[in-house]
């Protein structure tokens, strides 16, 4: 299947449809803690990895360039590390990634800029809140390397989905059993809604639509 | 007093009034670290507790089956252990909560379906927001026995308020009491409240209110 | 400069244009984990502080009365020594604070009265809500002396501006230079972001207006 076209039927399930399909396939994808600070929380897309590491105090480190060569439709996933007390992301780079139309950023450590962010529709997600710059805290240490996120680890063009549950990673070489595990889980979660919408029990519902089958 | 009439006695008072009822009375029932994921964001009833236990890996646990019997009015209040990584509430079961005219869900862990709790009328309040699930990760160990919330002891049939303030527990023989000492302390607060607007120092208010009495 | 207009131009700036300011001075004014729980989530003024400190169990300690002596255009800054279980700020203090025309509350430790405080127009930031007083818990330990929020010493009089991204404080000594900076910072962010949005790519533009200067 074609990228886009992954990447739309990827949108149509939520991270705990995904979350769950996942599970069934014995692989873990779902990063803690994360949570959106846009007005926009939905997020699907191709991971572009960024990683900061810290600087001595003193050492003089800029601000990290790379946005200007993420490939549109891209979500920028950066790795600082879970770091609460400087910030990798503001409303400068939320302005280009907006222009430069990528899907939106993931970050394991803190954005700044809330005043524009909370308002904006282009979705950031991030572990923390805060204002201090990262400049001379931390440097761009690599771009399209492995990096981890919460503990989980994330490659260059693996998939992304998020949502106000949170973040989830899908490896690029199990999107599509991830897809079609998602769509079944989909599909039995939809029968059970219609069915205790019409008035059956939650648990004859579980089991005539077999939500609670044996872990495989 | 009938139950009904002693939920709708309650519901006047917000958890600092009752809070402070019990500080009174040297009874702890705040819930520390519990807060609204609802869009309504109010809960006064009665606890039916459910608790559930982590289970080992690659053990198979079904997701738990109790909703169905919870009388209507009842608050679900669930001792996870405070668990971060694994949810115990979504989406399903705050659709039949709401059809079942239950009165809310405190959770002592993570709930998931954040995108549709977010904006539900069925009031729904946790420690954490995630999207994996709890089946085959934790199972159900009891429901209607004891459980702890946050470190407070909570018994079937306890009454729970809960508001953007927290969770907090009043136990079933205290009752009428704490509805009588919360009284008295939002009579206090409104004679504050109206000396403050007519100019009156807030000192002077609270003395001759009698806000700062010893401690009993 | 007379201090309105001091508070005047302090209030121009975003925290992180003055987080930066303060940087490029080697003055550390950025305070951790506070965040908004108004609707207004604007401060800025002079500093009025406060400090409580714990009392053994048992013993006597009424609410702190200071607030009708704090001056127009303060912020009362509230060192509770980070403290997450009991509260000490709610709606009666906003209520008064608000008739005094305060500019703001900034609190090391938990407010209550989420209901009424999350709905207002008098900002209050904290880093914890709960709805348990601080009566009996904690007593009130001196006004007007230096105190620390989340570790950054405070002094009377010294400067405050809050926003979504979180609480900053500008030592009074400085505030002329602080101005200066955070006038120069924000000139070449506007002139970044008017390159970008015509179509410099960000790193040029960083470069044209020297964004990345090395550590002075």
């Amino acid at each position: 299947m074609e990228q886009n076209e992954l990447i739309s039927l990827l949108s149509k399930y939520d991270t705990p449809e995904i979350s769950d399909a996942l599970d069934n396939l014995h692989i873990n994808g779902a990063c803690l803690g994360i949570a959106p600070r846009s007005r926009n929380a939905e997020i699907t897309g191709t991971v572009f990895t960024v990683k900061f590491e810290p600087v001595s105090p003193g050492v003089s480190a800029k601000a990290g360039d790379y946005i200007d060569d993420v490939p549109e439709g891209s979500v920028v996933v950066i790795d600082n590390g879970g770091i609460d007390n400087c910030t990798v992301w503001g409303d400068i780079l939320t302005l280009v990634a907006g222009m430069r139309k990528l899907a939106g950023t993931v970050i394991d450590g803190a954005c700044r800029d809330l005043s524009v962010i909370s308002n904006s529709d282009y979705p950031v997600f991030s572990k923390h809140a805060f204002m201090r710059t990262g400049k001379n805290r931390v440097r761009l240490a690599s771009v399209q390397e492995n990096i981890t996120l919460s503990g989980i680890t994330v490659n260059p063009g693996d998939f992304i989905r998020a949502d106000k549950s949170g973040v989830i990673v899908v490896p690029r070489h199990n999107i599509e059993l991830v897809l079609e595990g998602s769509q079944k889980i989909h599909e039995v979660e939809d029968k059970i809604r219609s069915a205790v919408t019409g008035g059956m029990r939650l648990d004859e519902a579980r089991r005539t639509f077999k939500y609670n089958q044996p872990l495989r």
